[in-house]
């Protein structure tokens, strides 16, 4: 029974990989298409995120599935709520990429992006993107390096985001309403991103250390 | 043990009530606190908030206590399940409601309302308190009416979110970019709070029809 078990949790900490590899490729993408304007690629965005919400609704079944026939107690049960937990971070991440990229293409032909802030947001945009490639690593083996370099890729997400509104409010870009409207916005979602991230390091830690038994 | 599980899913459903009820009290400080600049009522939900965290942090411990002891299946477990999302839920709806008081304490003594939004900001505290409420006494005693209601509500919401851009965008209020920024930003959250109180509905129902055997 133990052996099945943990069988099933690699089953889950794959699934969450693949998770967070979609969310990885949807943030990329999100970010390119908010700086070029691009909105094919914003609808993909949009499409690879309904896919992310499909996987995660599966594995939620996957979770709750597998409660119910193992019956795990103790840290083996916690490694359970904590997928389910995650799950929920990674689609909200999706869910941000996608906003990001709905931005895009609300403007289009116009960019979303105000004068000044281009290189803002394409830091912000990488930042996103290497804080998922780092939670699809630390997903496949834990290691608390990754989960220092994940926390402080958002305190620099943190700063950036401070920047923004320093900037837009310091009226030294030229932009407009629709400008700052969207700054604030595409901001904010960059920023909660990264605080789901860090939600995960603080679940994957534990769940990881469990399923590598 | 059925009636031993039957008094801690009481226990449980007990627990999200006073959440919710403190999330209502947190949301209609948080309105009041942003319409009047009130730093002194923005501070309490500053702390009301951090005290929700803590309410649900000890009701998930308690929900995985009970999963581990009672070992519930089918939609025993579902109901587990359901209460950890909706603790989760409740949680963010408080965090929202801090970042909103904390709108009002970064602009005073300004205010952080343009004129012009006032009165659409005061419907959606109005909405989002409203919605804090039906969620008590949904939570309280199963209730498809009530359901109904909190998405009408949402709905309400998401057209005064829709306005709040409307008005902005177009240049009809008188307003800096401070204002532009604290518009959008505090739209925002309220819009996410409804979302949240959505998401419990989809728990509630199974949850409660559940407890209620």
């Amino acid at each position: 029974m133990r052996e099945v078990f943990q069988q099933e949790l690699r089953e889950v900490r794959d699934r969450l990989v693949q998770i967070a590899e979609l969310v990885e490729e949807t943030i990329q993408q999100a970010t390119t298409a908010f700086g070029t304007s691009d909105v094919a690629l914003a609808e993909q965005v949009i499409d690879a995120g309904e896919r992310v919400d499909q996987m995660a609704a599966e594995l939620d079944e996957l979770s709750i599935d597998i409660l119910a026939r193992q019956q795990p107690v103790a840290s083996d049960l916690r490694l359970m709520v904590g997928a389910l937990r995650m799950s929920a971070s990674l689609e909200r991440m999706a869910d941000l990429a996608q906003h990001i990229a709905q931005l895009a293409r609300y403007r289009y032909p116009e960019s979303a992006i105000p004068q000044g802030l281009r290189k803002t947001f394409a830091k912000m945009g990488g930042i996103d993107t290497q804080m998922a490639e780092k939670l699809v690593e630390l997903l496949r083996e834990p290691d608390q390096r990754l989960i220092d370099e994940i926390r402080d890729l958002d305190d620099a997400l943190d700063e950036l985001h401070a920047k923004v509104f320093e900037k837009v409010l310091s009226d030294k870009i030229s932009t407009d309403t629709t400008g700052v409207v969207d700054a604030t916005l595409a901001s904010r979602y960059h920023e909660r991103f990264g605080d789901h991230a860090v939600n995960i390091t603080k679940q994957i830690n534990f769940f990881l250390s469990g399923a590598a038994e």
